[in-house]
């Protein structure tokens, strides 16, 4: 099965070393366990499809059945108010069908799970980004905040009507003056002993609730987060539920607000603003699984520390993340299922041929633009099933720690931010890769743009989750360092002073410039290697963290103001390092899913995915593996022209690779990507060709001569 | 003046390296006129602000005043007919108030002014970019192509509506099957001696015109790009005046269209789509500068070549790109202003206090999002100014040889790519910036991104105009070569071997990494030198310029599809030259300008934004200088940390900077930046102040103690 390697003379172009290298590169070389040649190797779209699906593979293919349904989806051209009442409708709808309701208790009518329910939920982004949100919104975080924050009574009390939608509401978190800073809202909630109430205030505009969806309209209760002030003291942060408006729709005594209007995007749900003046409810409104008031006033927890109390309870709000990372992931399969369909079969300017132009997908620079983008979308899609594993283990209580709730609030933190951008930066690509039909609104993309635009920045913005992914590295870090012993801690002092040599001499530069002359060939197997990313990948994360924190430790003695500044000073690498952390994070769950791949030919395929998605984070990075002496120019160099060769073999595979995502047309929904473009590349060749035939073609002036030119 | 380079110990730590050379720095080193110390540069806004309205400032404020106004700007939550009614309106209005005419000839009334002309125009992008969008069509598409590709026959008997506005008319270029490959478009006219008619036929489904402002609704009439063919020969691409509709907006006989509906933005606009079966026009109705039939038939050209006289043709469309430039550079500096307002009010978190949180662009990542940004639309602003000033120079015929003409389109090429997905860049990156509120449309951010959107494709897309520019780069570099003495070919062949040997053994970068040893320092001061910032960016074109030129050689002399295939092969690389080229241009206007600036203290402060736009470039593509050897490890580096240090430099001159663009809050119209977020900080500051002062505020659970805790 081997063939022998090429004798080919020496070249100075590493491409076409690269080139070399892959012609001869053997299979069984990248996986022991391979048998077919590459050259055969193809995608089973079904049994991949299949695979994508993951663990809860019935939820989604329920939820997409209902989002093939034309009545679940969105309409264009729609006016605010008319969008909001389909959106609205479409609610109940989804009541109806079932579905929503998986992570509600048995006891309710719920299925108590978890998993399930968000990976249907975030399948809903297909039909319309706005129903998704929606019914996050009511279900997701009005519903699941009083599941989790409340007790028996609250959820035996407000639960069904919230399950059936008798009751929309709003969950009235954040505040025109704090959004990421949850803990410093200024609305406040006192404890009034002789009436047994708590008297709900805004103390000042800042302090109005803002951004709420199913405040502007429909909302007829709220669970309303405010400082809870008994005796006194203030305990920090607690969720209230407190009704809004009455039957008629108009706001009770007390309750103001005002409509956010239009947006950006999302204008299927109805945002808006929301204050409240000595409002009062009953003590029993407090949601009080993480603090309670007793009759006499006394406040009680079962966590004693403040900081921790309110940690747990905003932790129970994380699946809100998780969905958005999976929302983000599908919403990147279907621009790319759009665009890639288009290149393949939309036609531009001849260039071998006198006569038949190019499928676009065939110019190097659109398959630069798209393919790279298909694998970061694998690698979000197989990160994403990781997460809602870890999510599902943590809220179905199999697997509960206190350990496990801080490494998925970590995990959600730190792919939730790059499936987001992931997501925005595809539609784009998509966008533009098809021209001005891209930015037709018949054609989707620029639709689900705007409205996954605000997925950067809403529960919990993007840099604010990688700052906390940041500190959780640190901290792990300085604890692997208490712990330490001489070993460890040598170890360490050994690796920085390494650092320290190549920065200051290059010597490490220089040893690996040698070593590499005239061995370009070994340095690209090498990259293919999985350990060899893995390492460089990991190289980066654990030096990043290392670096940050050995400038961050002078701030561990100094004044408040001090550690701040010299925070504020590394904030750009503290986040850079997270960033790394949670891209390592991608390449490792593609990696974990290779294994999974039965199918021979998929395997090989994704694998070259895989590889072009590790690669691409090194060529993405490349001046820090070069500063670091992590890579010689000469392989820093390897790196690009194997990612290069990399896309043109994944290139007649892209097709496969975006039917595997499963969408079917009634979830894609785009004009040019139903076949359209290729009947009329037919129709207009077939003209060309009927005119040739019958002699009827006008001659082209640019074929006749000078002579024949001046005869006419 | 000058102090003593403290004299510190070495320190491994390259950052702090560059502070202690900046803080050391005279302001006589960086610029030998200067006598001010640099911590007293303050920018003098007016003196700049008015430098940036440059050579057409007149009609600048003219068109400021004009879409300050609130009957020209855009009304948000509009249906898509009111939008294109309301713009429709407005352009009327345009008319009325003079300033849409200053192109045209002045015997009709016009002012032969073509840089005040566009001036003019694309401050229109700040009332409502389908304002800006559709008079461009109306004028500067519709009128200019009768204007430009017509003669005095066409001027007189179409241009006098046209510019009233009394006929309403598409640019009938695009077709659904032929966009950026105008020359392959498929509408027919075909002469017919018998009736002295050219008759108008669409072949087919893909050769519908598509994408046309004004197709949809208000077009009565259009220039229309068709194949001219007569005596059985086809010469090309023409333009034809073609009546679409009568007096009742019904169509003409065989003339059929539809709605292109609803777009990602510019709504304003009623784009659509035409098609022609047999339709008839008289043969004057040929818009006939650059080509002629004769009543029998027979066809002239004033140029001979059909690939010439095509470009001929279309270069005088290149108004369009260059009123995309400048329109990106005013939306990017409008969306500057209202996040940088914003992040100087905004407050969030406590750091460095207990009580008091933090301004958000004190938080250095917010800095690093924005500041740069600033840097680049500066680069931008200066570079479309020269632009303007070179098509000026070629349309009023001051300077209008081959040479200019061909330099103009290049310039064009080249800039309005990075210009519009600059802007795409910097209202994304404001969004973000802006959270939540930045979501909202009443904050302009997503409605300007949401329209500017398809700049990057129209007009000429992106990634085709780079490879344009590049292939202008590969003619000239050619032609050295062509007419190169010995010495000058040897002179190549230096450097072409000096790249080898880096590649090959790092030998250049070994001998930098010594000489670099110790001396950061100097590598530092090096790097803020203009000449060495130019040399860098103008070595990696020249390089990247003369490598792609020698792959691409062997197919000069191969097969056409060897040479397409090999071309292909250097796409990617053929657009990263234009893009260094045209960041190279952007670099050059700024540092241009700087000369113009006769205030000390403004010449300072745009030194060092050059400075961080120059090193931005740099720090962008320093895997490119690592890899050629050109930087250090150690010196690459320094790039970075010169920039953190720029940016910390530049941030109490932010709000000036972005002030000095000149827009008023009737341009800008975004709540967020109009001091509401200030009198909002200051009310709830001022509300805690008088709590803690009445003694009324509670006590924070968090700062009792144990025993306290357990009292209670």
């Amino acid at each position: 099965m081997v063939d022998a390697v090429k004798n080919q003379t020496n070249s100075d172009s590493s491409t076409q070393l690269a080139d070399r290298i892959e012609d001869s590169e053997r299979l069984d070389e990248a996986s022991g366990s391979m048998t077919i040649d590459k050259a055969d190797a193809r995608i089973d779209t079904a049994a991949l499809g299949q695979y994508l699906l993951g663990t809860w593979a019935d939820a989604r293919i329920a939820a997409r059945a209902l989002t093939g349904r034309p009545e679940m989806q969105r309409v264009d051209g729609q006016t605010l108010s008319e969008h909001r009442d389909t959106v609205f409708h479409q609610l109940g709808l989804l009541v109806e069908h079932g579905g929503v309701h998986k992570a509600f208790p048995k006891s309710l009518g719920g299925e108590d799970d978890h998993g399930g329910n968000i990976a249907g939920f975030e399948e809903l982004v297909t039909a319309d980004p706005s129903l998704q949100i929606k019914s996050g919104v009511q279900w997701g975080l009005f519903g699941a905040a009083v599941l989790h924050l409340g007790t028996q009574y609250h959820h035996e009390k407000f639960l069904p009507a919230i399950m059936s939608l008798e009751v929309p509401g709003a969950f009235a978190m954040t505040e025109t003056g704090h959004g990421s800073d949850v803990a410093a809202i200024a609305t406040t909630a006192t404890f009034d002993v002789g009436s047994q109430e708590f008297v709900i205030d805004t103390p000042f505009r800042g302090a109005w609730k803002d951004y709420l969806g199913n405040a502007a309209v429909h909302g007829t209760a709220a669970v309303l987060f405010a400082q809870l002030i008994t005796e006194g003291i203030n305990h920090g942060v607690h969720a209230f539920y407190v009704p809004l408006r009455d039957a008629d729709g108009q706001f009770l005594p007390g309750v103001g607000g005002e409509d956010d209007g239009l947006k950006g995007g999302l204008n299927g749900i109805d945002n808006g603003r929301l204050h409240f003046t000595n409002v009062r409810i009953p003590r029993e409104n407090l949601l009080n699984r993480y603090g309670d008031v007793d009759v006499d006033g006394t406040y009680s927890s079962p966590i004693q520390s403040p900081g921790r109390r309110f940690f747990t309870m905003l932790g129970t709000l994380v699946q809100g993340r998780v969905s958005l990372d999976g929302a983000s992931v599908a919403a990147a399969k279907v621009a790319l299922a759009i665009a890639v369909r288009y290149g393949n079969e939309r036609r531009q300017f001849t260039a071998g041929s006198d006569t038949d132009e190019e499928v676009i997908l065939d110019y190097q620079v659109h398959q630069r633009r798209l393919i790279p983008l298909i694998a970061t979308t694998y690698a979000a899609s197989f990160a994403h099933e990781q997460l809602l594993t870890k999510f599902d283990g943590v809220f179905s209580g199999a697997t509960d720690t206190d350990a496990d709730r801080q490494d998925l609030e970590t995990l959600a933190a730190a792919l939730k931010p790059l499936s987001t951008w992931h997501a925005l930066d595809t539609l784009q690509e998509a966008r533009e890769a098809c021209g001005g039909a891209g930015f037709l609104a018949e054609n989707r993309l620029v639709g689900l743009r705007a409205d996954l635009d605000v997925y950067a920045t809403f529960e919990g913005d993007n840099h604010v989750l990688l700052q906390l992914v940041a500190k959780r590295l640190l901290t792990d870090y300085s604890r692997r360092f208490a712990k330490a012993d001489v070993g460890v801690l040598a170890r360490y002092v050994v690796e920085q002073a390494a650092d320290r040599t190549v920065s200051g001499s290059g010597l490490r530069t220089l040893a690996q410039n040698l070593s590499d002359r005239g061995s370009v060939a070994r340095s690209v197997e090498q990259l293919r290697e999985p350990g060899a990313q893995r390492a460089l990948l990991t190289d980066r994360v654990e030096t990043m963290v290392a670096e940050v924190a050995g400038r961050l430790r002078p701030g561990t003695k100094a004044s408040k103001q001090v550690a701040a500044d010299l925070f504020n000073a590394n904030q750009s690498a503290v986040i850079d390092a997270a960033r790394a952390h949670a891209e390592l994070l991608q390449w490792e769950a593609f990696t974990d899913a290779l294994d999974h791949i039965d199918d021979e030919g998929t395997r090989v395929v994704l694998t070259w995915v895989r590889d072009l998605f590790g690669l691409g984070l090194v060529e993405k990075h490349l001046a820090w593996y070069l500063i670091n002496g992590r890579l010689s120019p000469k392989r820093a160099q390897a790196v690009t022209a194997y990612i290069d060769r990399l896309i043109a073999r994944l290139r007649p595979h892209a097709q496969d690779l975006v039917d595997a995502f499963g969408y079917g047309s009634e979830h894609i929904r785009a004009s040019i990507a139903t076949g359209a473009e290729a009947t009329r590349q037919k129709e207009a060749r077939d003209y060309y060709a009927e005119q040739r035939a019958s002699g009827e073609a006008p001659i082209d002036e640019k074929t006749l001569s000078k002579k024949q030119k001046e005869r006419i």
